[in-house]
């Protein structure tokens, strides 16, 4: 048994479930007072698959005594019949918009399933890949030269994010991002280095809360210098120093997650310049 | 002016609009005879700026002929008003939904903005992070000794994707991966290093067409023996008799995108042993 506060939710999808997902955890996000278990099944494309799974789901209703949640896109209408008519809380969240979409735009939906993560058109795909591999070469300055070829370039301190923003941005919306800590070097010049400065208007700095720069750190390598206290808060001033001295207006990282930083990017740079995006969902 | 064919979107929210984002693309995806052109608005989150947005958006519908397609995520009541009652035809995606659910739920939706992408809770974030840190650590055989912490490990030839998609899985469901490209010493020896054949269960095997990697590795070092069609086709046969010796049953991943790679391995997995996933909507 579970407890009255426990529901378990089952992510359906005829493809990879993402969308499904998304919108899952978005809308039950809403409901902090209550625990959710995600089961995620993908690749439900017929209807022997569907049988299959209306019992798993009749299953664990009964046993648990709660009827699952079931968030499921489902173009295929025999498939989402058998799912709709299982036990659980069934939330099909395609149909109801496409029909709005259809009408609103005098057209009809093709209903096919697997045509928004999938792999529909290769050179947007290779594009988003590229991006990845830029950005993984560019990733903590270990390439310099061709700095002048990213799309984007983010400054901090080391362990600040940089890192995970950047694969975010590349995988996600195909951006060649660059990343480049910020060292003692550069502190003692109170300067950072020319190739840098020539792509200024490409430029986005952090900042961090000197205390969860330690946490971090100190997972890292604990018990040092590097992840001291003292250390962490001189850096940071250093940082605001030099990012004083050029114009840049630092982002503070703290309490952002990786989607909200790039958002952020994103949005940054748009009002900037024209970023070419390539969103993995257009695929 | 723009062709008949082309409509403007516009995705809105308070927060990063992921949500939305992925909605949207994954809905338009079903009208491929219209063309789409996507403007991200995050962060819309004063009736002030709600009133800005109305107002772009009716100047691009007035200019184009067409009314945009608006899709938001709005908790907040009165900027959705907003929004609603701009000139444009508009999409809020979670309310309906809301009100089901927590009718169904028997509890009301906080109306929170920036709950499902927002840094929550800093364990299960830092835990992605790791995830991340650890996968980048174990990419390409570069560390081998500690591949038994890896919760799966990807092995193919080289260029077949591993890493984006070894990426992918770490970022978005915190998933420690290692990724191992079979190279000519395991082809001579035709045996797969101890150290992965330990870990012999979470080994996740792919294979891709010999014309598709060519042309991968045709972009690489264009020219090569390496990137050679002979070559290509060698390694692949090859590889594939090691996969035979050993019992994996590869996954094509010519025609997949890294989405349908990572849907297709956690599917796997999960049917196998349980993988703890931190999905980046948790967080």
């Amino acid at each position: 048994m579970i407890n009255s506060r426990q529901r378990t939710v089952f992510i359906v999808s005829e493809s990879t479930g993402i969308t499904a997902e998304t919108m899952a955890h978005s809308l039950l996000s809403q409901f902090p007072h209550l625990e959710f278990t995600y089961h995620q099944r993908s690749f439900v494309d017929t209807e022997e698959k569907a049988h299959e799974l209306a019992k798993e789901i009749y299953e664990v209703g009964e046993s648990q005594g709660f009827r699952p949640l079931v968030f499921a896109t489902m173009p295929e209408t025999n498939i989402n019949d058998i799912l709709a008519s299982a036990n659980c809380h069934y939330y099909e969240i395609f149909e109801s918009f496409l029909d709005k979409i259809g009408h609103d735009l005098h057209t009809e939906p093709t209903r096919e399933s697997g045509l928004s993560h999938g792999m529909i058109n290769h050179k947007t795909y290779d594009a988003r890949i590229d991006a990845l591999n830029f950005t993984l070469k560019h990733d903590d300055a270990m390439v310099l030269k061709t700095i002048g070829e990213s799309d984007i370039i983010i400054i901090g301190v080391s362990r600040s994010g940089k890192t995970p923003t950047s694969l975010y941005l590349a995988l996600k919306f195909g951006i060649k991002v660059a990343n480049y800590p910020i060292t003692e070097d550069d502190f003692e010049k109170n300067e950072l280095p020319q190739v840098l400065l020539d792509n200024k208007h490409k430029i986005f700095a952090t900042s961090i809360k000197a205390k969860r720069l330690m946490q971090i750190r100190e997972k890292r390598i604990p018990n040092s210098e590097y992840s001291s206290l003292k250390t962490c808060k001189a850096e940071i001033a250093k940082a605001n120093k030099l990012y004083k001295k050029y114009g840049f207006v630092p982002m503070d990282v703290t309490k952002r997650s990786i989607e909200e930083l790039a958002a952020q990017i994103i949005k940054t740079f748009k009002g900037k310049q024209d970023i070419t995006l390539t969103p993995s969902t257009d695929i």
